[in-house]
């Protein structure tokens, strides 16, 4: 196991009924800036419930932050913000949402002209505005972490944030918000959550059998109440395991100690850029290619998780690692999600060439659990998913 | 599901050689008081370890604390904390030093005459003096939670507190430190770390299938590096696992959300204040006894135990059931753990009437995850560990 320091200060309220806890979370005289996306909360009932939880706050409000929160977007509720003096951000939202907010934050007491450095200077958030949550979408985790994914449609370019000053100060987590989200964003979350429990996993072993297990409980979870979730989003059980195992995937708990490798979301979030993509779909895409290409350095974790997850117990290591590649691929498509990237656009070739060029460019060489993979392996890992 | 609140602010720093980073943690100008017990720190390096971590602090020292942490040693650290402006307290030892700094932490702030109020009267504390430790034996898990047992000789009695102002501020967890602790000490933090798991977990089926799962991925580690970590206290993958899983056991993490039933620690307490035993295996002799005597209400996540955690797949439910429980009791006899009172003392009768008399007296009917356990069902149980 390796060393690690882990800290997560975020308050999580669960449960029925629990966004009208809200008035007790939002700190007193707090001038408040209410975040959400498409308006999808006014037709749900999110957006009264939240409203009335806030009954006696001062509350503004800013809509329209798109799916892949866009810079030039957020950089007009910064102004809101500055302008009216808020002091407390509450995201209603997905994790773009919450990612755009915390985006916010961070930007709010940023003393530079030119945010955008946040992410491109790569500045680690100490302390930014304070904020909080109320989750309409399980599938991020960014409810309970401190990382952001910002994009600027003027550079196609998607960049990650982050820092001990971005875990929300609360979040609330209400399973009954799933009754009305389309099975096409259902889907996209258990994608979403189910890849990030494997880029903390699928690296090599490390001794820490403890988070292995943990990541092993997340992904049984998830395989569990995936069928049931997308038949029933009324599944009150169902739909609470999947909202908990999306927060708990990316909360950091089971990343510590741990090799990691985010190659699988860096590339994905070049596809989203470049053909605007569903996040999870192109994770989806992008996995099974991933491990093909790096099977030797990870067939053992891949037998592993073969044989813990799958029930995958018959035949030599390599053929249980195997195994599990096609039946993680499977599993996606039983979701209804397309795992190849000519299935979502007929404008991909070049789609490798040109994300090896924004690595090399970005000196983004040595993506993996190893960092040994280099632009030229991006591209051919790339050009398996066509 | 049930509906939960889970925040846990405690930062973990974890891995060989982290103590010199206390330097880090500790708030610059605090004049610290620094808790250990019975001197073995002094032995096995730990004491200069932390003693130069911390130069250029003002740091006083308070030796002495013993196993159960005893009210009236406390009340004599609490005298030097008065007198001498203490502003940080430093817990250095395993969880009677820790749960004895928390009774500090809280008593320092308490506006009463009689500290004993905050445990007799189960006040909870909001703000305590602020503290953080280094854990130097895996057992309790209260390095990252907020709950504290002390004992008072003078009444024969051990009572519990807590309160969201008494989380360490930062625990620091060097796996090294298990290389001096004697055997007898380990297989005490295996059961006891292994008993928590099973009082969070060994109800009923609540649907939480997640905590489930990570409640069993505990108990899977524990067992799995119990030979290893008492066979080779070196081996530091075992080690590292072991201390990780005793503070995941109970820092609330898989308590929330489901019933739990802390019935097997509450009888157990009252045979260490009676009789001296160490309080793992008071755990130990009680919880066999407890499933048996319960064993309708508990036996659908005993039969899941069995399968899940054991293999036991064969039989019926009943069987299986039935199986897990001799399987646990084995599981502390291959310890070197003893599992029946008689074992520990000749005195033993009269205790069950004993402990049933005292819970009736403290008001304490209605133990178990249903409330319903009665004194004359403490007092059967009790008597089925003689």
């Amino acid at each position: 196991m390796k060393n690690f320091d882990f800290k997560n200060p975020t308050k999580i309220i669960f449960g029925k009924g629990q966004i009208d806890k809200l008035k007790e979370e939002v700190p007193e005289n707090a001038k408040i800036l209410m975040l959400y996306g498409g308006g999808s909360i006014k037709k749900n009932g999110i957006y009264e419930q939240v409203k009335t939880a806030l009954e006696g706050f001062e509350v503004l409000e800013f809509g329209g932050i798109p799916a892949n929160p866009e810079y030039s977007v957020l950089i007009n509720a910064l102004k809101v913000i500055k302008e009216e003096n808020i002091t407390f951000l509450l995201a209603v939202g997905g994790g773009s949402v919450i990612d755009g907010t915390k985006f916010l934050s961070s930007a709010a007491l940023y003393e530079g002209d030119f945010p955008w450095e946040i992410l491109s200077q790569k500045i680690p958030t100490q302390k930014g505005m304070p904020f909080g949550t109320v989750l309409t979408l399980p599938a991020t985790g960014s409810e309970m972490n401190s990382g952001a994914v910002i994009t600027r449609a003027e550079t196609k370019e998607k960049l990650g944030m982050g820092g001990p000053g971005l875990f929300p100060a609360f979040s609330v987590l209400d399973p009954t918000v799933i009754h009305s989200i389309p099975s096409r964003q259902l889907v996209n979350g258990i994608t979403d959550a189910f890849t990030h429990v494997l880029e903390q996993y699928m690296t090599y072993p490390s001794g820490a059998s403890l988070q292995d297990r943990f990541a092993e409980s997340i992904l049984q979870t998830l395989i569990e109440v995936a069928p049931k979730v997308l038949n029933n989003p009324k599944d009150y059980t169902a739909a609470s395991n999947f909202m908990w195992s999306c927060t708990m995937a990316l909360n950091g708990l089971i990343q510590k100690g741990v090799p990691t490798d985010w190659a699988v979301h860096a590339m994905g979030h070049e596809l989203t850029a470049l053909h605007g993509i569903d996040h999870a779909r192109t994770l989806a895409v992008i996995a099974p290619s991933h491990y093909k290409f790096n099977f030797e350095t990870k067939k053992e974790k891949l037998a592993q998780y073969a044989e813990r997850v799958w029930n995958i117990t018959e035949g030599s290591l390599d053929h249980k690692a195997s195994a599990a590649i096609d039946r993680t691929e499977t599993f996606f498509q039983e979701l209804g999600i397309k795992t190849r990237l000519s299935d979502y656009t007929k404008d991909y070739h070049g789609t490798a060439e040109e994300i090896s060029k924004r690595f090399t460019d970005r000196g983004w060489l040595g993506l993996g659990e190893h960092q040994n993979l280099k632009p030229e392996d991006v591209e051919k890992i790339v050009k398996m998913s066509y």
